[in-house]
Order: structure tokens, then C-alpha cells, then sequence
């Protein structure tokens, strides 16, 4: 049967590191995983007790923008971090930022359009555009710039502009001011901007600003996977502009129909769990710290300012021309899964790592062990 | 700020009904729903113990294409329903029956492709696929074939075809010579074909055919939200070809990352609960009994053979131009909430009416006593 160009999208380079980690394991050997890019905490508990509670209601559809206490849980949570006094109206919830991605290219690109996008980035940016007929356009961000875009650096004939903060896989952060610059050279150019905020909430100094703290002209997307805990629920929101929210409405509607009900619940009641998530905060925090105190010891010394998220990204070009094989052998020798670079960077990737600290600090500390015995073994 | 053209989808119809509905009981007044395209049980108890026991594992991303022993369990369903033997490889859970068809249209067609629909069918079919720059093509199935495509009526000149058997808003059902007579045909005419088979297991004479009972060459969908009573769950799963499962995976790996977790597990044991889902079904069967019986006595004469789903559609041309004002009608004064048949026909659509059989009969029965006396009334 026939297949489309536009689905023949990239893999995920990580996906298959993950893979032959699991091997690894089945065949009985410890592996630490440093690849990850998800908590291995719970669901905050006060989340699961609300979804327990509520099994026996039908869970039937909710209504497309999702439940209206929920909109405005998320609402409030502008104005605790932000100081953003946001109309609930324009909070879209969404089966994951996943299905933002997907409501919001539909909303603002139509097939051929062109979307630009700092690397390294999130992969699945440019493989979503793709398999929607957007065209990314990459532009390299630079290590002095902590991988963050600079206005001057924007391409001029694009539609939409892609924003992470805190970036993956850099975890570095853009300030109040560079927000407000990077948005306002983008509007100039007539670009649509979406920014990534699903690692807000994990910050390590200063906290993270939202776009909407400089402008109401964006697309804001985030999540209840990292800074909540809860990736496999799959629930994320998106904030609009007021004049877009029947747009995304009547999408959602078909695209969608609903986020996922049970879901809803368990995230509604995860908004009041701060003390949990907080306590996740610290141990990131921690593992953050060792993280910077340790790599630099085993051989990994050119490392973005990771101010956020809990991803820490090396410049390996010392050590290697080959990230894939390079993380090969860190998995085979080491027993540490690293994720290569070349899934966040397709011509610099070669030449870089991406670590996650998101799991114990346990493990943490014995994976940083392990790399620092291979290293010095490695030579 | 921007807005792309293929953004500005039509809105769901029903949605209008349902938020009237709403309104009118907010003031007060019984409304008896048979607008609705959802079961007003519960999810099976066995899916939600399951859940309920599970709750206290991190939830985190599963792989991809689903849970491996959720697409065997599906596999199962394939053996038990229709005695075909099929590789669980093939079975892709997906972020419901919603998420299977962005996939879907995603791995088959093109910016600016084609694709055929009968109508009167489900509208979401249309958005979906104009919100993915792909262009629908429909065309006016008959009354004396069931509202259901003939061979020859397909047109030549598209890149894919959606059957959907049991149909909605028809509720008819294709034989399986039917099936293999357009697979056949579309196959002939270089189409992808696309099975929405999302209402099966809900029948009332012969069981539904499976286009897997008569070709490989053909993306079959499906989800646990009717006949498992599961829809606010968002989970259902496509069957695909062997040659495009790794398609389908790098797609679903960027667009979902996975299907929601705790919908997976909820689902893997609702295929043991068989009892429950027929219990279910016996209930819409005794409904189904009644709406026949008594529709006709109100004066809804031109009825589809509603052979499956829980849909019945009434052609009303003899009632009325304007199916969205005698909607608003039947809700105002008989407060009864029905669904005008414009969503599913462009055309006809003003001259037809769906009544949803989907809540208790104790409902039913007083929902079709309001139409009979309001029908008496209106002379």
C-alpha cells in the first residue's frame, strides 16, 4: 500500500539507545540510565487519590478545551509563578504538549510553510512539522550564546519561530529580557511564536519567565509530565491568544474530541501537591550538583549552563567525532546509557552528549562513578 | 496573529445541541439526552481494579506502538471476534480512535492528496483531514444501499477511501462480500483504504465483518471507547500492514510519544470483561427494540437499518427543510436533545435527524414518549 514522503520522519536516536539498554538488563547486567528524559517518581499522591476516588463516575468525553476547574487551576498557577494574571478562557488543555504541538501547527501553518528552530533542539519539533507538511528551518545556536537563539540570528523568511526554555537537551534558560527581544524581533518579522515551557517549575537559581510575561502575541506550551511527575498521563495545556481560542476549540474538537478524562482528574488535584513536587525539585537539585562537581572530573568539561530541566548537554569534540559509537561504548563498558547528540543537533550532534540526572541520586552518583572509571580507563 | 487557512475547520454541530442541552437543564428543566455518541456506564470494573491497583507505579512513557501485552491482547480480540489470526506487531494502541487517524493520514497521504468519504458519515473525518492540508472528497451514498459506498460509485481520481461500518449516523453495517467488493475496487484504483470499525462488537443480528477478513492492504481502526465503554479514556488502536509498522512507529514516537499509561492498563483488563460489555449490549439492544417500535408511531418514518452502533438516522424531508431549527425544536419544546443530521451531510444533511440510543431504557422510553406527544402536538 501506498506511504506517504511526509511520514517518512527520522527516528528517535534515543529510542534505540533505550532499547539496547533494556537488552542489556534482560541479558542481567546493571545499567544506569542517564538517558531518560522523565522523572521515575510517582504521580504526586494527592493526584492518584483523586483519580482513585473518582473510578466509579463514567469517564466520558469532557468537553474539547478540557475540564473548565481544570483551565482554571492552570490559570492560577500563572499568577504563583509569573505574576500573570491569565483569562482561564484561553488555557487549552491537551492530550500531552504533544497534542499542543499538533493543535498549534494546525492552527497557525499551512502545508509548505516554513518554521524556524534553534539547535540543538527537541527532536520531535521538526519530525511533527514534517509529518504536517510544515518545512523546520534549523538554524545552529551557539555554545557562547548557552544555545539560545539571538534575535539577530533569526531567519527572516519563516512563518513561525520554535522557543525552548529551559532548552533541551542544553537546560539553559532564557532571560526576561532576551524573552522579550527574541518575541519582538519575531512579531517584526511576522512570525507566529510557540514557546516550549514544559520544564518550567525546574529551575535552579532564578525561575524561569514565560513568554507571557512580555507579550500576549504567542503560543505558550507546557505540561504536567516533568515538573508534576506525570509523563505517561499524557496531559499538557497550551495558552492562546483570545482571538485564536475558537480555533483551537473547533480542531481540538475533531483532532481530539477530549484530553484523556482520567488524566484530567489526577492533574487537577496535582496542582495542590506543591510540597511533592518541590521535593522532587530538591533531589534534581542535588543530583544537579554532584552532576556539575563530578563530570568535569571523568573528562566532560565543556558543558552548558544547565539552569534548568534536568538535562546536562557536553561538547564532547575532545573525545570523540562519533557520539552514536562514543555512547556505545559508555553503555557496553561503562554500563551508563547517555543519550548522543545527533538526535538534538544533526551536524554538531557528532560531537556532543546529552546526560539526564532525573532518576536518584543514588543512581546518579554511581553512574558518575562508573563514567569516571571509564574514562580514566579509557585514557 | 496568524492563522493558517487549514485551521478553520467546521465546528461540531452536535456540540451546539449539547451546550443548549446544558443550558437548559442549568435552568432547570429534564432534558433526555439523545444527542449523545457515548455510553453513559462506566468503564468495565475489572479496567478500573486494574487501574486502581496499579496507581502507586510511576506511570511513565510506555513504548511508542503501546504495551506489548495490550497489542497481544488485541490480537486475541482479532482470533476471538473474527477468527483472524494476527501478528500483535501490527496492532498500534493509539491516543483513541482520533489519534489513529492523524497517523494514519499522516503515513499515507500527502499535502494536497485526496481522499473519498461517503456521506452521511462522521464530520471529524473531513476536519481532521483538512487540518492535515490533505483534501476530502465526499460523495452521496443512497438510502437503498444503507447509505454505504458502492464500488462503483468510488471516485477515480483519490489517493485513499474511508469505509466505516457499523456507519455513523447510519448505524449500517457492510457485509463481508461488501468489504472485499471495495477493498478490491479500491485497491484497483491505487487508493489506501482506511476501515473505521470503531463500533464493532455493537450489533444486533450478524456479526460485524472485519475489512481483516478479506485484505492485509488496509489500516484498520478501532478503540475501546463504545463497545468497552471507554471513551473518555482516549485509547484505541489501528491494525496496519506489515511494511508500514516502523512507519507508524517513528510517526507515534514524535507526534504521541505513547498512548496514556494508566488508559493502557485500564484497557488491557477490560478484555476479560466480557460480562460486562454485554450486559452493556444488551441493554442497547432492548433500546434499539423500543426506538423501532415507537419512532415510527411519532411519525419518524424513513428510518436506516440500524444493524450496529448505538445511531438511528431518520430521513425527516418529509418533516422538515431546516433540521437544525426542528432540532432546536424538539429540545425547546419537547426537551428531548437530538442530533441535526448537517454534521454528516452537507447536503441532506437539513433533511435528516440522529437519534443516539446510548443511555438507559428507562430514558428512552420517556424520551421517545416526549417525541410521540410533542409530534402529536406539532400534527
Amino acid at each position: 500500500m501506498r506511504q506517504s514522503q511526509r511520514g517518512q520522519v527520522d527516528p528517535f536516536i534515543v529510542m534505540d539507545v533505550m532499547e539496547a539498554a533494556r537488552k542489556a538488563e534482560a541479558a542481567g547486567r546493571s545499567i544506569i540510565h542517564m538517558e531518560v528524559g522523565q522523572p521515575a517518581t510517582a504521580a504526586p499522591l494527592g493526584a492518584r487519590k483523586a483519580l482513585a476516588g473518582a473510578l466509579d463516575a463514567p469517564l466520558g468525553y469532557t468537553v474539547a478545551l478540557g475540564l473548565p476547574e481544570l483551565r482554571q487551576g492552570i490559570a492560577g498557577l500563572y499568577r504563583r509563578w509569573y505574576g500573570v494574571d491569565l483569562n482561564p478562557e484561553r488555557v487549552v488543555v491537551t492530550p500531552g504538549s504533544s497534542g499542543a504541538f499538533i493543535l498549534a501547527f494546525s492552527a497557525l501553518f499551512d502545508a509548505g510553510d516554513r518554521v524556524a528552530l534553534g539547535e540543538p533542539g527537541y527532536p520531535s519539533y521538526r519530525q511533527i512539522l514534517r509529518a504536517m507538511s510544515v518545512e523546520p528551518v534549523a538554524f545552529q545556536t551557539r555554545a557562547e550564546n548557552r544555545y539560545q537563539p539571538r534575535p539577530e540570528e533569526l531567519p527572516s523568511d519563516v512563518q513561525g519561530l520554535i522557543l525552548a526554555s529551559p532548552g533541551n537537551p542544553s537546560g539553559t534558560v532564557l532571560k526576561k529580557d532576551e524573552l522579550a527581544a527574541l518575541t519582538a524581533r519575531a512579531s517584526e518579522l511576522g512570525m507566529a511564536v510557540i514557546s516550549d515551557e514544559i520544564y518550567h517549575g525546574l529551575s535552579y537559581g532564578a525561575r524561569c519567565h514565560s513568554a507571557l510575561e512580555v507579550t500576549d502575541d504567542v503560543y505558550v506550551i507546557n505540561s504536567f509530565s516533568k515538573y508534576f511527575s506525570m509523563t505517561g498521563w499524557r496531559l499538557g495545556w497550551m495558552v492562546v491568544p483570545e482571538d485564536h481560542i475558537r480555533t483551537i476549540e473547533r480542531i481540538a474538537q475533531n483532532m481530539f474530541i477530549c484530553p484523556p478524562h482520567a488524566s484530567q482528574i489526577a492533574a487537577l488535584a496535582a496542582l495542590d501537591c506543591h510540597d511533592e513536587a518541590e521535593a522532587n525539585l530538591a533531589v534534581y537539585a542535588e543530583n544537579r550538583r554532584v552532576m556539575l562537581e563530578e563530570l568535569p572530573k571523568a573528562g566532560f568539561t565543556k558543558i552548558a549552563p544547565p539552569e534548568g530541566a534536568f538535562y546536562i548537554y557536553a561538547d564532547v569534540s575532545d573525545l570523540t567525532e562519533d557520539s552514536l559509537a562514543f555512547a556505545a561504548e559508555i553503555l557496553e563498558k561503562a554500563g551508563v546509557a547517555v543519550t548522543p547528540g545527533l538526535d538534538f543537533d544533526r551536524r554538531r550532534g557528532a560531537q556532543a552528549l546529552r546526560f539526564s540526572y532525573a532518576r536518584s541520586t543514588e543512581e546518579v552518583a554511581e553512574g558518575l562513578r562508573r563514567l569516571r572509571t571509564f574514562m580514566a580507563e579509557r585514557g
